[in-house]
Parts: C-alpha cells; sequence; structure tokens
C-alpha cells in the first residue's frame, strides 16, 4: 500500500509518514522498541506534578518538542482541593485518547471519510475499597463503558473503524488485560 | 482514631475531613459508590482533547470546580504533531499520581513525617504491536517500573507508606489487574 500525492494528508493524518513509518520497522524492527516516562513530585495533600518529557524510541534517546506539566489532586469530597483532575479521571481520558487516535489512523490508512469523532467514558468505583472499608470491594474500577458518537461515511465503515482501533489500542490493552507493575523505595 | 484540633491537618491533608469520611461512608456505604466521567472530541490527526468535569458521588452529581481540558496527541515520530503527551503518558502519570496521593494520605493518618515524595515512571512497549505488524507482541506497555524516592521519618516507616499506599490504590489495581470495558457505537 503506497500513499501518493494527493491522498499523503487525510484528516490531519500524514498517511505517507505513516506507511514510511511501517516500512521502516517491518525492516528493523528494534526501531520499534520504546519507552515512555514521566516523574512526578508529591506538592501537598492529595496534590502532585508529573512532567513528560523524554522518552526512548527508534534508538535513541528522544524528547517532546517541550516538558509537559499534569497535576493530580482529588476532589474535595476525597480529601483533596479539587484543582485539577483526580488520577483516575486521567485513565479515562487516556483511553478515550488512544481509541480515538487509533480511529483517525485506520479511516486515513484506509480511506474512510470521518468528519466527527466524539465519546464519553465512564468509571464506576466504589471507595468501600481504597478506603478500606471492605476487603471484598477492589480498589480500582468495577467497569468503564465508552460510548463513541462517530460521523462521515456508512455506518458499517464507520464501525468498523472503532474495532480495528480497540484491536490495536495500548490503553485498551493495558486497561483490559493489566500489565506488571514494578515498584522499588529509596529513602533518606 | 480520632484527630484533635492540634493534627487535624498534616502535610496538607485535612485528617478531620479524612476521618469524618471514613465515618460517614461506615454509616452509609452507598455514598461511597462514584463515578468519574470524561467526555472526548477528535481535532484533527492523533490529537483530540478531552473534557473532565462533572462526577458522581455521595449519592449526588456534582462537579469540579471547574472543567478540566486534557488534549493528547503522538509524538511525531509516530506520526502526530507532539503538542502534548501521549494517551501512554497519562496512563504513567495516574499510576505516580494515585500512588502518591496515597502515600501523603497515608503518612497523615498515621502520622508519619514526611518532607518529600518523587518518582519516575518508566513504561516498555513494543510498536510492532500496535503497528499490527507483529500478532505475537502486544498493544500495550509489557512492564512498568516505579521508583520511589522518599525523605522523613526512617526508612522502615517510609517504605511501610508505599506498601499501605500501593496495596490501596486504584490506578495499580486497574493497571495490574485489569477492568472491564465495553465499548458502543453511534453513527450518523
Amino acid at each position: 500500500m503506497t500513499a501518493t500525492a494527493t491522498d499523503s494528508h487525510r484528516n490531519g493524518v500524514d498517511t505517507a509518514a505513516l506507511f514510511a513509518t511501517l516500512d521502516a520497522v517491518k525492516a528493523q524492527p528494534e526501531i520499534a522498541r520504546f519507552q515512555f516516562r514521566a516523574t512526578n513530585r508529591w506538592i501537598s495533600g492529595t496534590h502532585n506534578r508529573s512532567t513528560v518529557d523524554g522518552f526512548h524510541g527508534a534508538k535513541q534517546d528522544m524528547a517532546h518538542e517541550q516538558p509537559f506539566e499534569l497535576d493530580a489532586d482529588h476532589p474535595a469530597v476525597l480529601v483533596g482541593r479539587d484543582h485539577v483532575p483526580t488520577p483516575v479521571e486521567y485513565l479515562l481520558h487516556a483511553l478515550a485518547a488512544c481509541l480515538t487516535a487509533g480511529i483517525a489512523n485506520v479511516a486515513a490508512a484506509r480511506g474512510v471519510t470521518l468528519t466527527e469523532v466524539s465519546s464519553t467514558v465512564e468509571g464506576d468505583i466504589d471507595l468501600m475499597g481504597i478506603l478500606g472499608l471492605a476487603d471484598e470491594v477492589r480498589n480500582g474500577y468495577q467497569q468503564i463503558r465508552v460510548h463513541f458518537a462517530l460521523e462521515g461515511d456508512d455506518p458499517a465503515r464507520l464501525r468498523d473503524l472503532v474495532d480495528r482501533s480497540r484491536a490495536r489500542s495500548a490503553v485498551f490493552d493495558v486497561l483490559t488485560n493489566g500489565v506488571p507493575v514494578a515498584i522499588d523505595v529509596s529513602t533518606s
């Protein structure tokens, strides 16, 4: 599949670059090994701030155009100051964002007309778990629901975009299948 | 355990409010059923924006002090514009933020002196998965590592904070154990 000059950009996706990336990775799979990173610092109470800057990929250390700062806190009803989103809301954003980017990429790659994508994400959580008041209640979300509304091509082609995006979404995979998380600590 | 006037705030955590919340939930467990929400809209290419505003809890619909907007995009090397963090970086932030808020809450509740908490989070991902080039490679992170550096009380008490926070972290639970995610689609 080769992009031509006339379809090298579609809905903001540089399809020529997308296919070039695919070809490059096929020729040299080790460039696909990435590492993303964040650093975080406690500010006060439940308020803390992450910085996202450097990452590794394509056999080199890289940096974003600029460092990004992301704050998190709890709402007042959960003993926070409510200045910024909660950690669990960032998870919902990550899920919607990953699936939506995938929908746009798949639409561009397959020549599907896409004019609008919006979504709502809901996550149910029973705080009896994290408050330590009920051992049988899990700490995290019990269920997450995503509703997508798409406009553009015919319905079957639009639904197919969502299926294909879900099948290749990094965040959907991590949230539904889990991932090993190792934690270590130094003190001073 | 009862908070007194002199220890009602510790390191920015309102311990009196924390214990009042625990007592309220013990008396009426249904107030602990929360639902967090995000809405997302595609902007262009891999760039999209979530809004985090309302949530449900304590038997009522509530709203943050103000709506928060969170953008996501891919870096240039992944066919994005690199204006904002990637979806998978938001996951790392959510994990660090949830564990750190928990460390601060546990320290306040247990009277452990805590002067600094910082962390680095790394996630390894092989893009052969999401690029659809190797079915045996998963789409998401293969492993996540968190390193915490704590200052304050003696090392054993500081390490205990991390253990207790991990044992009650909503994001750690979701990432390590997974959660059911239902997706539906409407088209027009």
